[in-house]
């Protein structure tokens, strides 16, 4: 079949890109000076040998990140950035990541490399069997490995546009069969390029054979391979299958995944899979960790690997399938062996082959990144740009060592800068980010259904959750939500119940609420508009009100509503309750926008400093948001009596908004510890009273030493059906309280017996 | 207490016509002649003697329509309209409702008046005292009964401007008991105007001691009064206690309810609560039935009654509580005999109470309709405008059986006409006044706890459901909803259960969209905004698009929405699958807008004829809704050649849109029968795959005929977490699927046992 034409075909050529991607990356936990640790794996990452994330490679030191299979390469390092956030903060503070392939110092005696510490005793008798055959030293070395799926598209579509196969499983498997032998008869390039263990550290080696510094150590004879004695042709499936079958049955190999090849057939559990199957994929296991990048591999190299496997299906390969690749072999040996500094000896193939991917790039019309080729045509014409290169060089200064402890730091700083976020993820919201966090940390599967719309798939085992923005769950019903979302309908209902809300009416039209002045008149009492929140159209009369001002209230609330409320007016300060199923799990004081005096600084500077918190932000991407000095604030100073440039005496607070939300800079103080059982049991009860199980409930309580049962001690001013987490997690002050934790744990109460 | 000045206070003026409000309206069940009828009390009416508002009075043909409590007067009225329309409904077509007090000609033999056939047999004991007592004749007399409190607002406020009594029980109780001596005083004012029983019909008087025409046989001593014996003291709360609870020991009385007093005071379930509690409220129990009100009562004579009551409280009494009364009861019975067209007797006095009464509402500022008084004002000065007035004199050309039996008519259609309304909540979605129509009928309490929003509490005993827009209740998850309104996310979850869903992509910018035309340039496909309906911003290319084309679909599609989606186009009719609880209740094939030719009309005048159907109408307040001939419909006609005033041939069907949603005049026929019970699998197990328990799932099917595994025999095009059930009920073609009783059952699954 003439596949280079095929590709070519008007249905085929839009599909040329579209791929599934997966990627798994090791990586030793070391303290701050480099030295491997003695600890076990971190505690609050769930320990289950099958955590979907982050598990144990051979040694309990070895970190294994894994990512869920992706559409785009963009999904996959989202996923490989954020496992990454998740691993380093949960490390102790005084371990990071190891950033190379080849592992730091090791023990002076082998047996001190501690074998992972996994609960299947199949799992650790295969390490032990590892150690015995390869030595422990040799498992230590760590790398990346890349699983690359064509998509069912481009393979139905490939499939379609020709007639020679007849069956598609059988067509996938010629498809898949050839790229492999073709990654590797070219995988020498991927060695010259991406190589990037040019140096062992103390007591990798026992003696001296290799002389270092060279390309990749890893993807040489001196790394992490078989013996001479295990041969797998590639020449038919069938052949793979049966080689691999023999070499397990004639305990060369102790299990089938002992056999380590640059490029693994993948699909199914067992090799004899395939067979029945056909290929499901392929995976590279030759990519050294590229230090230079904090997640061990840039996208950069992930897309120009993309492009290199679809330039290797459209390339002519032998018939000569067993030379083919044997020839590839002993080319990527000498290349891997080649001092990183100095030219390949292949470079005018390199530049063939970078050549005709660039021809092939414009032939199927593919849009890659600008500087693809850039980067790796400098690469190929100045070896110090190779990674493998650039690391040799930077080490001479120091150490090798010495450089790996350098960056590893900075990455480990990076990943605690902002603990509140998920680097890849800050278009979402920050509860989702937190949320998605934690999940991974616990074992369970994130998938993103709808970025925009913060649609997550949550999946445990065979239990799966949905969960929009952040607590949106299967555990509300839908009726308590539109409840929650109603104010009059809430306070209805919790009236009905014996809860106090503060009393009032729901106007539909501005002339009857005009003709209920009298009812107002004298009274203490707020305007609002029903359903819209962040204050906007709230007028508070503390005092009674005058006919004008009356009309002007209500003007401005049917302004942002058609229905319009007219409440008593309590007085004291807000707390927010976050009840999670029939459980306060936090309280918050919400205080509104200020800063106290210190006898020398003007309001401005007071401001300016108070803004200055880490904390603080914009636009919700941080759990706290900037104090502003715009049109309100100011207009509230003046009520005081104020300006920006005034200078408040020591200890005077100074309040800069009327409205308590954390939105306007105001500031949340955690009181869960504080508040009296009483008042909690009242939350509880409401919410209950409403339907609900995950509820923000706002109560105004004048003074919080007085017992809820006191004549209005208390009134419920609404119920939220989507109340933010992240300000109980990251609180101005007070204690922090993990609530993405408590709702994981709620939505997944298994994971309460598997602790 | 000078209770003048106190109603005068200003804290206490804007409270004074807040009041509760209920009513019980009892009549019989006659035939189209007027004849009563021998039938049970009808099966479709939940027979549990408790039904909150259609019961069964004293005989099994004697109907009592009951309210709940309100707190205004248009909600009160409002019940009372829909209980009247359900009832009529529920009736057998050949049945209706006998429009007077006095009850039609009655059986010769008085056995043959059957006693209601209670479940209960302490009541059926009670009646047949009764029947003992007064003769069974006397008990088919039908009334009003108009139950009265003084807002707690009210009350607090009277209370707090006085200072003489310290407890609020008792002085709700002085309160009460000074309104009730004062209507007795003066109930001979409402028998002179509300008084509606001018004549008896045959069989009900023995004798012909009675002279007729009177004002109201029913308040004089030959309606329904207890014997001379039964004599209650009213000068204080505990003298009226006492008294009874000595006419029920002496036996005088079988039980407390059966003194008959004009008033009743009424809280708690004996009288002997009415002690510890004080008075609850009022029963007025003098009213007659109205003919010349479909209700029985205008809304002018409750809001007439109201502000009286408001009068009484406010007019001095005699100190002499006992003669007061006395005088009363002695001036009500003159009155009740007087000849229904001459004037009144007390025609000076009547006058002085009306002047007072309109002083009064200068005085409080009250607001009341402006032709209150009109109206009564009339009826003083011409008898022949009163009730029984006017009754008399139009009963004279034909008879008052006559009259009575086209009025019963008129009533009876008009309940008929509009079958898919309540008329009184047609401001509210046609679902959700079907399904109040249901809920009444089977005895489910409805309350409307936001009637702009669509937001009921139903109760059945101590069950209580919250329902917003008909059918969003507590059995849905939130989550499941969010899934079906997002239709990516519902795509995907369907998909990865393997169920058929159109193919597609989501883009959140042009670009994005216009980068991908090659995946989409040759085939059939649909671009559509991800998240709005009614067929906005749609276009459907069934053959490939040219770039321009395609271009232009989606800047119309980003306009409805920031989100689009390109989808693959799936042919074939449209089915809306409704599954409630695991089951598919009802399948309708939708079909768009369109008119069937017959050689001789143009499209203008089938369109004309198609729209007489009194199920179309406009703005959703009909089932379907009028074609309409605007813009689209033109170009539609167009695309096939035809224009408003072309005649298309017999038999040629012409569609007029391209969507078929009802609400663009599109058919709905019922096709439950007749869909595969594959289809109908594949929608309940899709809908438990969303996690869903009420949806609308939408179906492209091509051919009904082909099994739903056939290679893209169906595609599932979104799921509605709020799809309308009106349609269903009222189908253009097909049996009627009452999906509002079926959601009933499955909210109360107790009902299926009560049966």
């Amino acid at each position: 079949m003439d596949i280079k034409k095929i590709l070519e075909n008007d249905r085929v050529k839009p599909y040329v890109l579209k791929a599934r991607y997966g990627l798994e990356k090791e990586g030793q936990r070391v303290d701050l000076t480099g030295q491997l640790v003695n600890t076990d794996h971190p505690e609050n990452i769930s320990k289950s040998d099958d955590h979907p994330y982050i598990k144990r490679d051979f040694a309990e030191t070895q970190m294994e990140l894994v990512t869920p299979v992706t559409e785009t390469l963009k999904e996959l390092f989202d996923y490989l950035e954020s496992i990454h956030e998740v691993a380093y903060r949960s490390l102790d503070k005084n371990e990071m990541i190891w950033p190379l392939s080849m592992p730091p110092e090791l023990p002076e005696k082998e047996e001190d490399i501690i074998i992972a510490k996994l609960a299947d005793a199949e799992s650790v008798r295969y390490r032990h069997s590892l150690a015995e055959s390869y030595g422990r030293r040799k498992q230590m070395i760590s790398g990346i490995h890349y699983n690359f799926e064509f998509s069912e598209e481009l393979l139905q579509a490939l499939f379609e546009a020709q007639s020679e196969v007849t069956e598609f499983h059988q067509f996938k498997t010629e498809i898949y069969m050839k790229l492999t032998r073709n990654y590797l008869h070219y995988r020498w390039f991927i060695t010259y390029l991406y190589g990037a263990s040019p140096s062992s550290e103390k007591n990798f080696f026992n003696d001296n054979s290799l002389v270092e510094p060279v390309r990749s150590i890893r993807s040489s004879k001196y790394g992490y391979v078989n013996s001479e004695n295990v041969q797998v042709s590639y020449s038919s499936l069938k052949k793979y299958i049966s080689d691999i079958s023999a070499l397990v049955e004639k305990d060369v190999l102790v299990e089938e995944k002992e056999f380590y090849s640059a490029v693994r057939l993948r699909g199914g559990s067992q090799v004899a899979d395939l067979e029945k199957r056909g290929i499901g994929y392929i995976e590279l296991r030759n990519i050294d960790i590229n230090p230079f990048d904090k997640n061990g591999i840039s996208y950069e190299q992930a897309e120009f690997l993309n492009l290199f496997l679809v330039y290797l299906l459209w390339k002519d390969e032998s018939v000569h399938h067993d030379e083919w690749v044997k020839e590839g072999e002993l080319n990527n040996e000498k290349v891997a062996l080649e001092h990183p500094l100095k030219p390949t000896q292949f470079k005018d193939e390199a530049e063939t082959i970078l050549e005709e991917m660039e021809q092939l790039v414009k032939t199927l019309e593919l849009s890659v990144s600008d500087k693809l080729f850039v980067n790796e045509r400098d690469m190929l014409n100045d070896p110090s740009k190779t990674i493998a290169g650039r690391l040799y060089k930077e080490s001479q200064q120091v150490s090798q060592s010495q450089l790996a402890v350098k960056i590893a730091k900075e990455y480990h700083e990076k990943a605690w800068d902002m603990p509140y976020q998920l680097t890849a993820f800050t278009d979402m919201e920050l509860s989702t980010q937190l949320l998605m966090f934690d999940a991974i940390q616990l074992g369970i599967q994130v998938e993103i259904i709808d970025r925009q719309d913060q649609f997550l798939k949550l999946k445990l085992n065979d239990h799966v959750e949905y969960v929009k923005n952040g607590n949106m769950t299967s555990k509300d019903s839908y009726i308590a939500t539109l409840i929650m979302e109603n104010k009059t309908v809430t306070k209805k209902i919790l009236q009905k119940q014996g809860f106090r809300v503060p009393l009032g009416e729901e106007f539909n039209n501005i002339d009857e609420a005009l003709r209920s002045y009298a009812l107002f008149a004298k009274k203490a009492f707020v305007v609002k508009p029903k359903s819209t929140n962040y204050g906007l159209g709230i007028s508070i009369f503390k005092d009674g009100a005058a006919y004008e001002d009356y009309e002007q209230a209500l003007k401005i609330a049917f302004k942002e509503d058609s229905s319009v409320l007219l409440e008593e007016f309590l007085s004291g300060t807000e707390y927010r309750f976050f009840v999670i199923n029939d459980r306060v799990e936090a309280v918050m004081a919400r205080i509104p926008a200020n800063v106290t005096g210190d006898g020398e600084k003007t309001v401005e500077e007071l401001v300016a400093e108070k803004n200055k918190d880490p904390l603080r932000g914009k636009d919700h991407r941080t759990p706290l948001e900037k104090i502003q000095l715009g049109e309100l604030e100011i207009l509230m100073l003046k009520g005081q009596g104020m300006q920006i440039n005034s200078i408040p005496k020591k200890g005077e607070v100074l309040y800069l908004r009327e409205n308590s939300n954390v939105s306007t800079g105001g500031d949340s103080i955690d009181v869960t510890d504080q508040i009296r059982e009483d008042y909690k049991k009242i939350a509880v009860d409401s919410v209950a009273a409403l339907g609900a199980k995950i509820s923000g409930l706002d109560l105004i309580i004048e003074d919080i030493e007085v017992p809820a049962s006191n004549n209005k001690a208390y009134g419920i001013i609404e119920a939220n059906f989507n109340p933010s987490m992240y300000m109980h997690v990251f609180p101005y002050k007070g204690k922090s309280r993990r609530l993405t934790m408590n709702l994981l744990y709620y939505l997944f109460p298994e994971l309460g017996k598997m602790k």
